[in-house]
């Protein structure tokens, strides 16, 4: 059945916001919509204005036979300052400070508004980049990794520091904590990472950076490259493991039980948007 | 600036499943494309329709004051059908046997396109329900659970089997393992869910279903309500403490090293499309 532009324009949307980061061609939405190519052409401009005025992300479209048309989610710096400042707010809360200094965020990590913002924002850094994989270490790392990963429409894969029954083969490594230099032990599936994948490592809570020091290990011993490294808040820390990463929080507290917590923006704005002017 | 239908039309689907299950007014899209409430009625009948052509989900409006929108995902049973018999036969593959009989699952659960339309699948049971969480145990229900929360737009909370520094206190159960009769300790946040909520169980796999047990004992120390209970996939079980359960698929393997695996549709069918009729 031929169909009217208004209707081919909210399918399209949502097949296009459905199907991100992949190149879809023009004959498949003439086909599915049995509309002349022309016609479809016209449809993605508007969609394509829309996406832009609106800040959803770049439609962009290649021509001949091979072309297509091809989604990248995104989040320009306005949306991203302003999401970042809403963090801040939430975040610097003193009954967020656990003993030790540790920060709750939990609750956080477990909104799905605050998962799909936070993957757009942090996703925006690899526009036009190609990622096969993203990696995290179980436990809190894991929704921010599956965010991330659904913007960049690539699977996660989950670090985990004991060996299970339902992972069969597994690769493990040692790697020293930052802060307190012990020898700690994690492992990933065998069939989890292909060789010659080039991974995003994505985790909640950055301190001396010795996790994500340990899953670049990690990714070396799967024959792949290390992309990038991107987390939600960056903690203080003497010793500094790690330095090439992204963070939308940097978050500092006092060890003892006075519950102060000071709540800044990490480096996100220096990394995602200032190096593209 | 006032905009043009089609213009409106691409953001408001944007919008929509941005936002599932969430009252939008009509005053708020008048608003942010300068239009007459009148018109926003009519783009919203045309975002209905192809909506429920192309099995997207369910637009319902509210008139008057304190009226508005309503968009909830929904999956079909034709759809359903399709994408379970496509996890039936990647599931049905020899390799995925490990010792023991275990399955592996993890890719399957690390890929954004699956998990997204399990949720979408998974929440349809729920339609018109209130639900304000979801639950799941820490490690491989979590994606899960984080697809279905997506769906219903609410939070959702990790169980873990140990106390951690960054949960601050916590409640904790201990619950009999339903195959091998150890019992286990699992414990959640304090923080991390309201007394009197009514919270959605989310798995990974289930065979006797002592952990869904155990959920359901701490959903109850919380003062919460179950309201149903959903897991991608059940294996066989000579003990079944759990009867009220929907499945996406039945799985039965050798416990030998034969790596022999049967694999079938689970009750999903029967628990969320037949009941409907």
């Amino acid at each position: 059945m031929k169909t009217r532009r208004a209707d081919r324009l909210v399918d399209m949307t949502h097949y296009l916001l459905e199907h991100p980061r992949k190149l879809v061609s023009l004959n498949f939405f003439a086909e599915r919509y049995e509309t002349a190519k022309s016609s479809i052409s016209e449809d993605l401009a508007i969609v394509r204005r829309v996406f832009k005025t609106r800040g959803t992300g770049d439609l962009k479209t290649y021509p001949g036979a091979a072309g297509g048309v091809f989604y990248t989610p995104l989040m320009g710096e306005e949306e991203a300052t302003a999401f970042v400042d809403e963090v801040i707010a939430e975040v610097s809360n003193e009954d967020r400070v656990l003993p030790g200094g540790y920060v709750y965020l939990s609750d956080l990590l477990g909104q799905p508004d605050v998962l799909r913002q936070t993957g757009r924002l942090l996703s925006t850094e690899y526009v036009g980049e190609e990622i096969d994989a993203v990696m995290t270490a179980a436990t809190k790392g894991i929704p921010l990794a599956q965010a991330v990963a659904s913007e960049l429409n690539v699977p996660f894969v989950i670090v985990r520091d004991d060996a299970k029954v339902t992972e069969g083969s597994m690769i493990s490594v040692n790697y020293l904590t930052g802060s307190s230099k012990r020898v700690e032990k994690m492992a990933l599936s065998k069939r989890s990472l292909r060789s010659g994948s080039r991974v995003l490592i994505v985790d909640d809570f950055m301190k001396a950076g010795g996790t994500i020091q340990g899953m670049q290990t990690l990714v070396r011993e799967f024959g792949g490259t290390v992309v990038g490294t991107a987390v939600f808040a960056e903690g203080r820390s003497n010793v500094r493991l790690i330095e090439d990463f992204t963070s939308l929080l940097h978050v500092e507290t006092t060890p003892d039980t006075t519950g102060q917590i000071k709540v800044a923006a990490g480096n996100y704005l220096s990394r995602i948007y200032q190096k593209k002017d």
